[in-house]
């Protein structure tokens, strides 16, 4: 039997996104194990469900450190202790920096199709109502690779959504995050199958799934 | 029988949207005429296709014009004369102003997925090249009403397709025109029969087949 992926998840709130990765590892349709729950802040949801899957979850706070740099290395010693494969941020929201060693294993996901809606102040809710006040009458997801700027490594996958005038925030937010909770797992599938390969901000997949036509 | 739907076709290239909409007419899936065609500039295709269509076909130049409000009144008066209902861009690239009496009346069709990839020269190949570049997994068209700003105008529709690190511009060019050549004769008919109501930003659909589910 081939050796689970072992996960590493970055959070700063409900842990939406930690509950969807664990639901699809209990449902046997994701080989990985999720090693390590990290929070930027305490009393939130994601860290009572990473303890109530029985995941070592740890708080490390920027304010504790002595700027961004001993931050990523105190995160990324916990990441190194669990023997991480790859690390997913799962709504996190503070900054951070990407040492050598884990460029090309940092996957985030984004709920818009990016470049739209992406960059500093684009995160959660506000992405949403910036979709609806815009009008759009598409949106989605973007799994991504990251590097170290806001929302520009390089797209794993995407999946679009239809956007209605109708719509209100929340309506499409519903709508991506049913998306996200397809492509974050099927990226990590993916990637524990090798079969994703970075060049410059392109990923070729090499799957008959994603082959182009 | 309905009135056939006037349209008036502002062009400054290949005319391939202009041929587009002739052969939606011709086989009758569109109920409406072309009444007049106006380029940018000289010995373009668009002109050709124009006129072997039977169409009333005119070059106004701006240079030619004592600045962009007279230039565009000239333009104007022509479609006025014609008696156009709907003023459709069709790989128009040159700085106009829309006047009052055609505002929510003039239509573009954009090679991408608005927001993204819009703006001050982002038109035809570079709008591909832009994509392929970024290593997007969907890109897309945009139809949407013309106001005074590059590319902002209220989105009527908007049909995705997917990426594939493997694609050249060209390649994604050829995939979103077929894309194309389905969402503007759409957003005309849906014009033409008096769905679309729009309400700032947004564009309300009223019909069955976007309903919110």
């Amino acid at each position: 039997m081939a050796k689970l992926l072992r996960l590493g998840v970055l959070l700063s709130g409900g842990g939406r996104t930690l509950e969807n990765i664990l639901d699809q590892i209990r449902a046997g349709k994701l080989a990985a194990e999720v090693a390590v729950v990290i929070a930027s802040r305490p009393n939130i949801r994601g860290i009572d469900i990473g303890k109530a899957a029985g995941v070592p979850t740890h708080l490390v706070r920027p304010r504790d450190r002595a700027g961004v740099e001993a931050y990523s290395e105190a995160m990324c010693r916990l990441m190194d202790e669990a023997r991480v494969d790859l690390i997913l941020l799962a709504g996190f929201l503070s900054y951070w920096i990407v040492p050598k060693r884990y460029l090309g294993r940092v996957m985030n996901i984004h709920p818009a199709l990016l470049p739209a809606f992406g960059g500093k102040g684009m995160y959660g809710h506000h992405v949403h109502e910036a979709v609806v006040a815009r009008g759009c009458k598409v949106s989605g997801c973007t799994v991504h690779f990251v590097n170290n700027a806001y929302d520009e490594g390089p797209i794993i996958l995407q999946r679009p959504v239809p956007v209605y005038a109708e719509d209100t925030p929340d309506d499409v937010a519903a709508r991506v995050f049913r998306e996200e909770c397809i492509a974050y797992p099927e990226a990590i599938r993916l990637f524990s199958e090798g079969r994703l390969r970075i060049d410059g901000l392109r990923v070729h997949i090499d799957s008959p799934a994603y082959r182009r036509p």
